[in-house]
């Protein structure tokens, strides 16, 4: 197809926007995270479950939790039969596919937990990208308080696996049912009727960090002018409605008993509201017996994101620390998890209600918090490098690293091409704390040659001169072949 | 948008063919096998990656290793930029793509290991599916053949981690340039010129197990006309090189030396043929060194698929153990695995040569053989059931499970909606050997009962009466709450 002939057609080294190569320290630590994850959940009696990334368009719908958005984007394609394939956006969607599909064979309360990629086809930026590794945990099946209580102690129980300190992190429940109730009690209809107006009470309420409480006030009654003269239209509640609404963003107390007193009050006599009050009451409850204090658990009114989205409790883990960035600036990384109860999802295929809850972990916004709080477990050590400068002693030097790979040692023949000097730049560049050499003559007197190249470089800003250097040879030292391994491990050690 | 209104669009809930939804026990097992092979190579100082399930397609190419199906499809879709990008159909592509990408920033040889998904847009079948999971290691820019004994090593490393005995698999290597050398001395270039009949040889010999040697004879030579009257033209070899050929396909021996020498009368002076039986020879002596003995690795010359992919040695992994289906009949689940080197894969996009080697398991093909021969470590236990039947007990029911979890014990509350009987039902179907119930009687008397299913399925076998049963309890006890974990550990161990 090229018009220049004879010259071959090369193709360039680039990946599409938005997606990302992942490497070591990265995989490592995600790898360890979804495994303490999976591992609470385990405990807890829940089963692993991997559904495929393509689902049926029209089985997965359009279901995101962010609701500003409704169109946000899939990545589909037709397959050959003409149906519409997408890749799936969350892990949740598949779940409620499965369920529906397997509905009888599936022993019900179905808890199941599932880590893979989601795909999102949206405009990629700094820290988005349009594959990301979810990490969810759901119960299909139970309507009750108890099995939302059970995610939000799953939820903190995973924090505490990932390696936080209590303390350092919150779990943050609200319950749509609050919310609706208070509109309820307002005058807005608890129905189809009531949706727009209470998706812009939503709205407002989550501006009221940026715009403060006169900003939201004016949102959530006839509307607002911004600074730039645009005008947004309000949600027209009456000054009762608008005062309950902002009493609810700020009724929570540092303990949840008090914040159950005060939701009491603000709900009144709406049924939806007081059945809200009375799942918190529930789920504080259990969380009591089981000794979920206030420092793990926190009722927080103020919590917004999902309530559009979740029919009951809504959830979300937030860590406190405050870190800093690499300026040292401080930097509140906020939300890294988010759930809640969803009855509708599943009862889409069947047209017969089927609760349900979950919780999903972000889990490279997960990685990023936990790696700037120095939570992240040590990593995995370099390798012992093993120079090979003797083609004829090739099979030795594999010998070598087979005697420390008996040993759990981590360790590598050079299997490029160069020489020791370049292998030992090699092994600087893998990091390498102990690097091996053993030449004919060596082979001969039975022993290896060691260098501490840690130690060598430290030895190496302290000499003068290069004939310094070679007299001396710092952080070297030649052993006998019998106890070599133990050299190294001292080495290592020390 | 539907005709018939006030009726919601009910999707169907199902998967599109060729994907799979995949359950517990299936995926523990693969997590289980995918985490002994990373243990494998990390131990030899391989580092992990993780490339995006999307690429450019032109960067993907075509390089699929099986050369009769070059058209294999892949899943494709057009971005917001109109330029095509692919899902990967293996990690080797990708990886191509990553490290020229990186080439300067990556210390070579550049060692990595990878698994995930891959998609094939295929025609699925019964164990054939569109999605599946690879697992990888590969070794870019190391041109000798000590890299290519390294992955022969780690494959059979690789088969021990994953609970194998010696003599239940071999790793098989074949070289790629054996063939060619002598086609070479039997008047077939080593050029593009001689590429097509290359393929017609390989070919040939693929049909080696079907036809036997005479029909293979007839395909190196004119052609064959096949039962149905159909006729396939030949390679068009002379005698001298279909005997060398032949001669070639059954050169192996119980053991790697006699193998080599065979193969150095049959390759004459070809110089690639010569620079073939040098790779073995120098592998054999690393391998020797090592101990790795010709029960794990053996050299075997009727090796064929891949050698039209790979540019030098080829390894398959297979197992060897006569396995079962379930009807009893005899089964031979052959390659799980398979590698070589290609020199060809990153030069494609930098124009200068780059050596690779590398080794690729079929997971899902490696877990279904590990099954059936019963290498599978056991399973998970089901978890204890804590019956949830009094509602003012809920949060003691969990703090019965919580103290169970304390010690490391599966255990769940149940959450759904039923009573004890139904609860009990629901713990059959979860195959839980221990179920606890606790009435306000027993919560007041500081009491806990505890019920063996197993035994208890085993009681009721024995049982005549209803009667009988109400009166005896089988397997059955309550115990004081201040020592129920000890007595729930005492059952649960037998």
């Amino acid at each position: 197809m090229s018009k220049k002939k004879n010259k071959p057609f090369r193709p360039k080294a680039r990946r599409p926007r938005g997606f990302e190569d992942r490497t070591s320290d990265v995989l490592r630590a995600e790898a360890r995270l979804i495994e303490a994850a999976f591992s609470v959940y385990d405990l807890h009696g829940f089963e692993p479950l991997q559904t495929p990334a393509f689902e049926f368009a029209d089985a997965l719908g359009k279901f995101l939790p962010d609701e500003d958005r409704p169109n946000v984007g899939v990545f589909a394609l037709q397959d050959d039969d003409e149906q519409w394939m997408s890749l799936r956006y969350d892990l949740t969607a598949p779940l409620a596919r499965y369920v529906a599909e397997n509905y009888d064979a599936l022993a019900k309360p179905y808890r199941r937990y599932q880590a893979g990629s989601v795909f999102r086809n949206e405009k990629p930026g700094p820290g988005r990208f349009r594959e990301f590794t979810q990490c969810d945990a759901d119960s299909v099946g139970a309507a009750g308080p108890a099995a939302d209580a059970e995610m939000i102690m799953l939820a903190a129980d995973v924090m505490r696996a990932a390696g936080l300190n209590d303390g350092q992190y919150a779990i943050r429940v609200n319950n749509r049912k609050l919310l609706d109730g208070i509109l309820e009690a307002s005058g807005v209809p608890n129905t189809e009727a009531g949706a727009e107006q209470r998706l812009q009470v939503l709205r407002a309420i989550d501006k009221l960090d940026r715009l403060g409480a006169e900003g939201v006030e004016a949102l959530l009654g006839e509307g607002r002018e911004d600074e730039s003269g645009d005008y947004t239209d309000g949600a027209k509640l009456g000054a009762a409605g608008i005062k309950a609404v902002l009493g609810f963003t700020t009724a929570s107390a540092d303990n949840r008993s008090d914040t159950i007193q005060t939701l009491e009050k603000l709900v009144g006599q709406s049924e939806r509201g007081r059945s809200g009050v009375d799942e918190l009451v529930q789920i504080d409850s259990i969380l009591n017996a089981v000794g979920f204090g206030n420092d793990r658990v926190a009722y927080d009114t103020s919590i917004v994101r999902g309530l559009g989205y979740y029919t009951g409790p809504v959830f979300e883990a937030e860590l406190l620390t405050e870190i800093k960035d690499r300026k040292g600036r401080p930097v509140r990384i906020g939300s890294v998890g988010g759930g809640g109860r969803y009855d509708d999802l599943v009862s889409r295929f069947r047209g017969q209600a089927v609760p349900a809850t979950g919780f999903s972990f972000g889990v490279s916004r997960f990685l990023t918090a936990l790696e700037r709080m120095d939570a992240l477990e040590a990593e995995v050590k370099p390798p012992v490098i093993i120079c090979a400068f003797d083609k004829g002693l090739m099979g030795e030097y594999f010998k070598l690293a087979g005697e420390l790979h008996a040993e759990g040692i981590r360790a590598e023949v050079f299997v490029g091409s160069g020489n020791v000097t370049k292998q030992m730049k090699y092994a600087d560049r893998r990091n390498a704390q102990v690097a091996v050499l053993m030449g004919s003559d060596e082979m001969d007197a039975g022993q290896v040659t060691l260098k501490d190249l840690y130690e060598g470089a430290k030895a190496a800003a302290a000499i003068e001169s290069n004939a310094e250097w070679k007299s001396t040879r710092p952080a070297q030292e030649t052993v006998a072949r019998a106890n070599w391994v133990t050299a190294v491990k001292a080495m290592l050690a020390g």
